[in-house]
C-alpha cells in the first residue's frame, strides 16, 4: 500500500481512549457512588444517548441546522435527532413519556456519557461522563436538602475527608429578587444580568475588589485582558458586594480556639505556618442576607434555604459541609429554586505549579418547568450531577483508595516454546483458570504467548504485560525422567536477581528465582510466587 | 401553556429507556463474562462513541454525506465524524494509532454501545450493546481457537447449559476457494457469489430442498414471497450441496446407545418423546470436505480448520461444544480467515407461537486486513463479538440465575406525617442506611416519602416501590410515654393479613403486621421483618 493511499488512524480531536488501569478505577467510584444513591433508595435508570433535539430544547425553527453546541443529524423522515448534552433533558422526557406509570415522587440516578459540540481544550472533552440523581415530583425543599446530604456522603464514600469538600447552597429565587431589587429585572436587562452573575460567580477567586471593578467599569487582569463591566453605580455595586461577602467566614480564628471535637462548623487553614480555622454560620448569614433586600421572592427564596440549613444541620450536616453561599449561580437557565455547587476544598497545583483549590466536581439544583414543557403542568424536580472525569482526577491527585487500591489480579503467562505443544499449554493454562481465591473468585489471570517470537521476545512480553510469573516447558522439561516437568519462573523476583547479575554465563549458572517442579505440583509452586508478591 | 405548545415525549424510533431490573440484571451478565475475558489475560480498553468517518471505512469520496447504515455528522472543520456501528473498526483505529506502545499479540476486550441508522423493527434496535475480545498481531490460527474455547466458556459462565450451545467455525479461505472452484470468482461474480453466501447461509433453516431452489431458480416462500435464485447449473448447486451437509451429523442414534459420561460430541434432540443424539466428529467432516475440491486456498483453508478443530478436542472442547461447520458464512467483507457463530440450540416460541431454535448470540472471525489500512502491512487480527442484548434475551428465557438472581437490597420507607419533624425522620433514614449485612454490605436502601401526600397515598407509594417494610412516626408515637416510639410495618404480611380482613373496622382494631417499638429497637425489629422475607 503506497503511503498517500494510507489511512491516518486518529481519535478525533476531544475523544479519548481509556485503557484497563483507568477502567477499573473508575468503576469502582462508579459502584461506590451507586451503592449511596441506592441506600436512599434511587434507582437506575438509562436513556438513549439519542434524543430528538427538540426535547433537549436546543431546537430553534429558524436554524435548519441546529448544530450549536450539541451533535444533531437528520433522521429519514427528515426529524434532528441530537446526541445527549446532559442527563437532565433525557429524564424530563422519560418522566413526561412514562408519568402515570412511575411512582411519585420518582428518585432515579443514571450514569452515562454526553456530548458537547465545543472546542475541545486541556481537559475539555466533546465525550465525557456525568452521575445525576434526581427526584421528580417533590416540591418540597426537603428533597433539595436530602440531595445535598446524599452528595455530602457520596464525596465521602469515594474517599474525600470532610473538610475537603463543601456543597455551597443558594437560591435561583434570591438571585432574580436581588436582580429586581437593584433595578435589573426585565427583559431588556438580561445581558447585564448575566454579566452581573457572572461577576458574583468569581467572588471565590477574585475577592471585593476584582468583583467590584467586574460589577462598575471593567477589569483589567494581570496578563492584560481587559474584561467589560456591568456598569452599576456605586450604590448598586454597594448593595451586592454586601450580599455576596453574606458568605463569607464570620470569623476566623486560631484553630486551638476551637473545640473541634463537637464543633464542624469550620474551615481549616493555614496562614504562615499557623493554624486557622474560619467559622461559618448559615443563620447568621440567612439573617444578614434578610436585612439587605425588601422584595418578596428574594425573602421567600431565604425562608427556602432556612429550611435547607435547618434540616442539614437538624440531620448532623454542619456548615463544613452544607453551607449557604450566596455566590453560588450555576449557569443553566432551567433552575427555579435551590441550586447547589459541590467544591472540593483541598489544593492541587495548576498549570504554573501555584496551588490553587481543587474547585467543583459537581452541581445542581431545583428545576420545576423542565418536566411541565411535555405535559402543560408544573412537575416539580430536583437534581444533582457529579462530573465522573473531573471527580475521578480528584480521587487521583488525594490518592483515594478507591482508584489506587483497583489492583488488577495477577497475570501468569505461559510461553510457548514448542508450536506443536500448544494443546498441552493449554491444558496448563485450563488448570491455572481454574484456581480460586479465598473469596472463591479467579485467583489470577492467565495467557499462552500467540506471537511468533523465540525465547527472548516470550520473556520480554511478559515483563511488558506485567506478568507476576513465567511457566515454561521445552521438550527437555517434557520428557523428564519420572514424568513432565515445568519451569515457574517468579519474574519479579527473577528482574531484582538479574539486575545484580553482572555476565550472561553468571545468569546461566545461577538461573534465578526459577523453580522445576513435576506438572501436578505446578498450581503449589504458582500459588507460592503469587502469594510472596501479594 | 396551550396544547400546541406542548412538546411531545417519545423516544427517537429504534431507541429504548432501560429500567433498574434490567440493568442490574444485564450489570451481572456483563460481570460473569469480564471475569472469563479477564481469566484469558484480555484487557479492558474503551474508545470513544465517534470515530472519523473514513476510519470505520465508511467513507466514499463521491458521497458528501455518508449516512448510509451509520448515524454521520460534520465537524466544525468540514471532517465527517460518525458514530460507530461496531467495536472491530475502533479497535483497528486504536491499535495503529498506539502501535508500538501496545505489547504485542495485544489482547483486548470492550462493552459500550453501537449505533446502526437502519429501520428499527421488533427486536431490532439502532443502538445497542455488543461486548468484543480480540487479539491482535498473532497469525496462529490457535489465536482463534483460544477465542472459540473462550466463547464457549463465556457462554457457560452465563449459565447456558453444555449442549445448550455451540460456536460453528468456519473459513472464508475455504468459501473463497469453493466460489472459484465452481467459476464463480471474480469481481464480475461478486452479486451471484452473494446469493449463493445467503443460501448457504440458510442451510440451517431451509435444508437441501430449499438451498437448491436458491441456488437455481428461485424460491417461493409459505407466504408467496419469492427470492430470486442464483441461477447456477445442476452440476454446481449438487457441489454446494455436497459442501454445504458435510457439516449435519454424521449419525443419528438413539441417545441409550452413547457413553454420555465420557462422550460429549453430540447434540440431544427429541423425536416423538424419544430421545436422540446426532453425532458430529469435525476430523470425517474435513476429511469429507477434503475431496470434494483441489483448489489450493480452500485445501489450506481446511488445514487451519484441522488445527482449530484438533486444538479444542485436546483441550477438552468436543465437537458438542466446538464444531466445524461449511454453512456458517458471516456477513462482514473484512473477514480474511476463519469465521465463528455462537449460537444458541435450545428452543423458544416465535412469534407464532412455534418452536424455533434460538439462534445466534454472537461471532466472529479473523481481520487480518483491517490494522493494515492504516498501517500499510499486514497485521493479523481475530476476535468474537457477543450482541449482549440478544443473550441478555436468551438467558431471561431459560430463566438463569444470572439474570433472575439479581434482586435489589430491601427498601425501607420512612413515612413522613408530620412535614415539621423531617429532620427527625432523616435521622431515622440515617440510623437504617448505616446498617450491614454480615459481608458489611449495606443491608437495605432507606428512603423518606417526600410529595405531599396523606398516610393512604404513602402507603401506596411505599406498595408500589416494592418496600418490605414502612417506618411511621406520628405525634402519639412521638410523645409516648417512657420516650418516643415508632412503628414498623411488615409490607408483605400486612398485605396478606388485609386480603383476608373483610372490613375497615375490623382492620383498625387488628392492625396486622405492625409493631410499635422505642426508636432505640427500630433497627432490630427492622432486622427480624427484613429476614422474615429474605
Amino acid at each position: 500500500m503506497s503511503k498517500p493511499d494510507r489511512l491516518k488512524a486518529r481519535l478525533p480531536r476531544g475523544f479519548v481512549d481509556r485503557g484497563p488501569a483507568e477502567l477499573a478505577a473508575t468503576g469502582r467510584m462508579l459502584d461506590a457512588i451507586r451503592r449511596v444513591y441506592e441506600s436512599y433508595g434511587f434507582e437506575a435508570l438509562e436513556t438513549p444517548l439519542v434524543e430528538y433535539t427538540d426535547a433537549l430544547g436546543k431546537f430553534l425553527p429558524d436554524q435548519d441546522r441546529p448544530n450549536e453546541g450539541v451533535f444533531s443529524f437528520q433522521d429519514d423522515d427528515e426529524q434532528w435527532l441530537s446526541l445527549r448534552y446532559d442527563l437532565t433533558a433525557p429524564l424530563a422526557r422519560h418522566v413526561a413519556e412514562n408519568f402515570d406509570a412511575l411512582p411519585k415522587p420518582y428518585r432515579s440516578y443514571r450514569a452515562g456519557w454526553v456530548f458537547r459540540n465545543e472546542k475541545p481544550g486541556p481537559g475539555r472533552f466533546r465525550q465525557f461522563m456525568q452521575f445525576d440523581a434526581d427526584t421528580v415530583g417533590a416540591g418540597s425543599v426537603a428533597a433539595d436538602a436530602e440531595i445535598c446530604m446524599m452528595a455530602a456522603d457520596t464525596l465521602e464514600a469515594v474517599g474525600i475527608k470532610r473538610g475537603d469538600y463543601v456543597i455551597k447552597v443558594n437560591n435561583r429565587k434570591v438571585l432574580d429578587g436581588v436582580m429586581e431589587a437593584i433595578g435589573l429585572g426585565g427583559d431588556e436587562n438580561a445581558g447585564r444580568r448575566l454579566t452581573v452573575l457572572r461577576a458574583l460567580d468569581k467572588y471565590d477567586r477574585l475577592g471585593s475588589t476584582g468583583v467590584r471593578q467586574l460589577l462598575g467599569r471593567g477589569r483589567t487582569d494581570e496578563s492584560g485582558d481587559h474584561t467589560l463591566g456591568a456598569g452599576l453605580t456605586d450604590d448598586q455595586a454597594n448593595k451586592l458586594l454586601m450580599y455576596v461577602t453574606a458568605g463569607t467566614p464570620l470569623d476566623t480564628v486560631q484553630i486551638d480556639l476551637l473545640d473541634i471535637s463537637t464543633d464542624n462548623d469550620f474551615i481549616e487553614h493555614e496562614v504562615d505556618g499557623e493554624k486557622y480555622a474560619a467559622v461559618f454560620e448559615s443563620d447568621r448569614t440567612i439573617d444578614f442576607l434578610r436585612n439587605l433586600f425588601d422584595h418578596e421572592g428574594y425573602q421567600s427564596g431565604l425562608s427556602e434555604l432556612e429550611t435547607i440549613a435547618g434540616l442539614s444541620k437538624a440531620c448532623g450536616y454542619g456548615t463544613r459541609r452544607i453551607r449557604i453561599d450566596p455566590s453560588v449561580v450555576r449557569g443553566l437557565e432551567y433552575y427555579t429554586g435551590p441550586v447547589y455547587e459541590a467544591e472540593l476544598t483541598f489544593q492541587v497545583p495548576n498549570e504554573q505549579g501555584q496551588p490553587v483549590r481543587y474547585g467543583s466536581v459537581g452541581g445542581g439544583g431545583r428545576y420545576d418547568g423542565l418536566v411541565g414543557r411535555f405535559r402543560g403542568e408544573v412537575v416539580p424536580a430536583t437534581g444533582f450531577s457529579i462530573g465522573v472525569s473531573r471527580l475521578f482526577a480528584a480521587l487521583q491527585a488525594i490518592k483515594s483508595p478507591i482508584v489506587t487500591g483497583a489492583k488488577p489480579r495477577p497475570l501468569v503467562v505461559v510461553t510457548a516454546m514448542d508450536q506443536d505443544q500448544v494443546a498441552r499449554y493449554q491444558r496448563l493454562l485450563a488448570e491455572l483458570r481454574s484456581l480460586k481465591d479465598e473469596a472463591g473468585e479467579p485467583l489470577l489471570r492467565a495467557e499462552m504467548y500467540l506471537g511468533a517470537g523465540k525465547f527472548g521476545a516470550q520473556m520480554k512480553y511478559a515483563d511488558r504485560r506485567g506478568a507476576v510469573c513465567a511457566i515454561i516447558q521445552g521438550s527437555s522439561e517434557r520428557d523428564a525422567e519420572g514424568g513432565p516437568q515445568v519451569i515457574v519462573k517468579d519474574l519479579i523476583e527473577g528482574a531484582a536477581a538479574a539486575a545484580a547479575i553482572k555476565t550472561n554465563a553468571e545468569w546461566k549458572a545461577a538461573r534465578p528465582a526459577q523453580f522445576a517442579v513435576p506438572e501436578a505440583e505446578m498450581a503449589a509452586k504458582v500459588r507460592e510466587v503469587l502469594a510472596r508478591h501479594a
